[in-house]
């Protein structure tokens, strides 16, 4: 077992019991254990591969062989075979829907992240697009790395990742640049600070504390345009990456691309999520 | 604490820690232990009240005071305080984002659920809408009590809960009387035994070996009112409940609905949630 | 490690765990890690086999090999070897304890059942003997599938598994009725509904009510066959399963049997378990 | 909560979880979260008193108000209330069956040690009954515990807690003393050390070799009174604690007991356990 | 509880239980229940305070009330009281040592860390002294904390905190600028890269690649003048952070900080750690 | 996988989890998955061996081989190579700074054992010399299998190990000799009694009640040698273990194993750890 499937065994053993209970009565009822099958797995539509890694783990630890056959993070065509299974026809049946629904939703955020990025490299071939921390809970881990499959940036994972002040952290405190600099204190050097502004004033005075990244919060691109250029007046620009994010979606992505950010951030990658229709095909043998 | 909130406590933590990490190093340096805040959850948009047990059992955790201000199940407005919060500002901002994931998650799903049941409740207002067990691995509790706020059925939790005897298995068995009798034999007599089919013979079939519960699995409602009308004339359709699922959408299910099922089951109310927009109104105090 | 393996092993380490403290310190400082052995399990007594799966894990999990030579649910005369485990000696000594308090417990539980089931066969070839939740806190799942080695019906394993309104509910209801009514409303389609009930008019007005099961508490088989009488000639037996439950033994099993109830349920066939003689035999190679 | 509350706090998590899965359906169905009760625990038998702390930290877990009327390890008559416990209804209906199973098994461990420890001092005043390895999986600290309630001696907990030397041990190992000797050199000092032994002979070399305890293995009480007159003889008795085990019944328990060891062991005290018939009898408010 | 607390109270758990067992065998026997005690907590040498957080939990966790009576990362005196427990005086005895052995180590670490700073501001009053990965395992947030609090930055906690390209890495890449290129391309923007470098042309080489921070590793501090000169004529000085490790102790620390680099960090900070001598005081009441 | 490796698996998990967080970001976006690697793992200075086993578990677990090649406990030279590593590169450097802080602790830990046992060999060559609970939290197995390496005894791992009084525990209580009594009743019969004791008053009670063994609490080896003198003439020497404890060094253990006590314990061997300098060199292949 590799680094990562021995990191999320745990999860994928939890997520098992969840679904098993004390254990599919169908199944044991009516399949000997002796009975073997293959099984197939592909998607019914197009998209990006994902969430195999994370399915073929649930074979595994029922006892089954399974092989991975596309390498995630590539585009799939419709009802091509993904990953092969072999093994008892009753462990398969009892790992089919956990797998299916790991897939359903890893695929599902990996495609829809590869449509913006797709979307945005026509505004700007250099443009990250990021995800935030919505995710559905627990699932952070794979939610993240479903983003990575899509070709985004999967942006902080935790809140000690990177410092990020926002609206509420300045409430508190009398300036932009006093919150930089306590953080810069009392953070560890190896830590990065964000700063999220809302206006022009908010940028310089962040960029003059140091910030190493800027977020525009809800900004319409034509502002972020005209920020940028005073910003770059002001020499403020260089070794300052700029992010925006609030409203930001597939239809206007490209737009925004094209205003010169380094960065767009869109939450609903990860929490409103629709699953590609996976589909796991079991013969028996 | 109530038993709920005793059973998912464990979840929530693990939660907090895959939000947390070391700490939130942005709210610690930059605001003092003794700072105190208030807050107020509300939805910037309408629907049901969902996930607010599990939300204020996040900030609980963190050592702040939470009231719960609406019944969860309920309809809201937008905007409406639906929980207040008063603690630590440092906690509050801690617990922000795995609060507003909880809540944003759940009450997508019982909003959705609500606007299937109301819309199939005009096709036959004794209708159940109930869910599958296509939900977030690890949020299976959580996703199947939204469904049950929003108005539906959660169907089953896990594969132990009830007999469900479909094509996988029934390829392995020379007939579904057969299946049915050997589930009968060998599962306890506290579980119902569901038969998914395909056509009406299939029907007949599972009626006639004493099925609890009939799926029609992909059938059209023209199909489904013709092979019932069939079964009644069989005297085989009481003291049996029938099920449809496959393919059923907002937009039919008034139309399947109608047809005369019991219950009719989608995957898509917890598959492909699309999270409603939540906001924490956090003030210093 | 096929599901079942998979599903207990962190429960088998638990115990093992609970057994050996910071380790066997008799074996270690007495035998060399290089010393093998084998060893031969097998009941001193006759019995109903059970308990083999899990004392297997024992040792799988110390790094033994071990074979099981008789089918769980089978009948074993004394002597017989039922597993062999060949691997290092310090090993086998470390799980010896554990294998044997697991076969021990299963193995009496499973003879047990075997008995009354047979003994009641006699009254009822039919009828069905199931365990109640009468179980060893943390030992459910083991002391149910000993039930069911020993041919019984493990009945509820949670409360979440069947409907089962009893006294102290009733207490709280105006009727019957009612309290059926309400739990077909609110738990969800897939669960039987069974009602415990003391007379002969709970009984008519839980089958009237639509019960799935109804359990005659603390009644004599003289009652019961006369309240099943007058159930039949109200129409009210058919499609409802009848179940007694309270002062039931060895000794009138079979008279109970004979009522025409369905099942029988006897809370002692796991709460006062009567260990079964088991041995292990090591040989050292 | 105390220390013993808190180092058994997770295992009453985990039983309380395994015996309500997703809920309890019925209460939850039947019962108002405002309906409060009450409810007092009894034995419906004399016996010893045991496992009140474990079932009120169930109940305390769940939200109720628990209040322990009885010292556990003293004796109490049938019917007289030994726990009290407010708080709501449903909750005290969800943990009333794992408070009775946990209750119910400790009180009939300690009533049967208390029962053997009687007739045993009839034969010795100064006699210790004490348990050993053989205890329900999972559950050594409450059935030790219940031993105590008793007035038993626990024996080990675990393999560390002394060295015990037996038979499978000496097989490989040319004498006793060497087997004494090696211990001694690899153990730390702060462990007694004992000896199984099945002759004369190997006491004497045991004793002669250090030993701390010496464990007469299925001997006959003629036979011991034999051997201990000897070792007596032979200067070897003082300073060594004897023990003898196999065989022990409560019918022959008064007969081992004068031989003058100093100590019995039996098995059956935890493998075999039968419960104490235990009421909650709970009241609405 | 604060989050903090909250997120430790499971390591504080499971230490207690590591020292417990089944329980403080001489204390249970010697001590009642009702025993009351108070109890004083100090260090016997100067120190810097730490620690008491985590051991106040134990007390916490034990039933007891505790105080703390100095700011972690405050001087004391010895003898000065830092923290004050009440409660039974058996809980206490239980957690004296746990107690003991967490403020021994975080106060050693915290107070080592402490003399390093303040020699190496002699040197250069900007200098931050850093940690390393090198903490005894499973203590890494205690070790950490404990060098906060000695006026210390705690580096990385994780390998996925910053981007650190080593020698390691560096023999598997044609060269550091395509390194760096690599992590910039595949890691979150989020992120800062450090590299460590043996060689002026190595840090050249990362500068102009556009490292974020430098490490000088195992380079005299005549070397590391020379080399920060050359940088800065060369324009390559700025914007970059530049840390030094490898042989850095408590004697030559000030002459590595009056280098100009702006961290220096040392692995024996945690890897190598003197206890203070800190002591309970308990008074029975 | 053997028992010790079974017992010690979860923790090692918990440490790799620890550094690793959600990955080595450095080494997954440097090397690729298909890079394989060896390494060997060697001292640069002489000492003990220890912590190959759990190191090795490191590798395991992370999907490499790996061989131990030299024997815990053993003298090695400085530049051996102790165990050689082959597998994946990334695996092999996101495990090695935790398999290199487990050696560095437990090598630390044995190899100063050993000195000291050797020192005082001279005095006395039969002593023991014994650590004690002032070990790093959550390591106890570790530090105390690392004092054996080093050729000490571990004394208690918990609690419940043997009894100890203390000066605390004396308070409480008339007298020693009421304080060994009543242990001696509660405590069973399976464990020792130890008595600290400050004086030879106190020594002289103590082997009068019958304590196993008596420890002389920060007493001058001549104040020793005298009480050891009066003991013996008092005939209250044999059967009795004497343990001296409190301002040992490594500069006069040898004075005080020449007093004629049987062991003698040192908290610095555990609570003040110098590592070894231990090194894994990689070789990419």
């Amino acid at each position: 077992m590799n680094e990562y499937k021995s990191m999320i065994e745990d999860k994928i053993k939890e997520y098992l019991q969840e679904d098993l209970g004390y254990g599919d009565i169908t199944s044991e009822s009516l399949i000997s254990p002796e009975q073997e099958a293959g099984a197939r797995l592909y998607y019914k539509e197009p998209g990006i591969v994902s969430g195999l890694t994370e399915s073929s783990l649930v074979f595994d630890l029922l006892g089954c062989e399974s092989s991975i056959l596309a390498k995630e993070g590539s585009k799939t065509d419709a009802y091509r075979t993904l990953m092969e299974i072999n093994g008892s026809a009753k462990a398969i049946l009892m790992g089919e829907r956990l797998a299916l629904n790991l897939v359903g939703r890893m695929a599902g955020i990996a495609t829809r992240t590869s449509k913006v990025v797709e979307k945005a490299r026509k505004g700007n071939p250099k443009i990250r697009i990021a995800a935030t921390r919505k995710t559905a809970p627990g699932l952070r881990i794979f939610d993240k790395r479903a983003v990575i499959h899509g070709g985004g940036d999967p942006h902080r994972f935790r809140l000690d990742d990177c410092v990020l002040i926002k609206d509420n952290h300045l409430e508190l405190l009398p300036s932009i640049s006093i919150a930089v600099e306590k953080t810069r204190e009392k953070v560890s050097f190896t830590k990065k600070i964000e700063v999220e502004v809302r206006s022009l004033e908010g940028a310089i005075e962040a960029a003059r504390a140091g910030a190493d990244i800027i977020m525009f919060d809800n900004m319409s691109p034509v502002k972020i345009i005209e920020n940028l250029a005073i910003l770059k007046e002001e020499g403020l620009h260089d070794g300052v990456l700029f992010e925006a994010s609030g409203g930001i979606t597939i239809e206007n992505v490209s737009e925004y691309a094209a205003t010169g950010v380094d960065i767009l951030s869109l939450g609903s990658l990860t929490h409103s999520v629709e699953s590609i229709d996976v589909k796991l095909e079991i013969e028996m043998i």
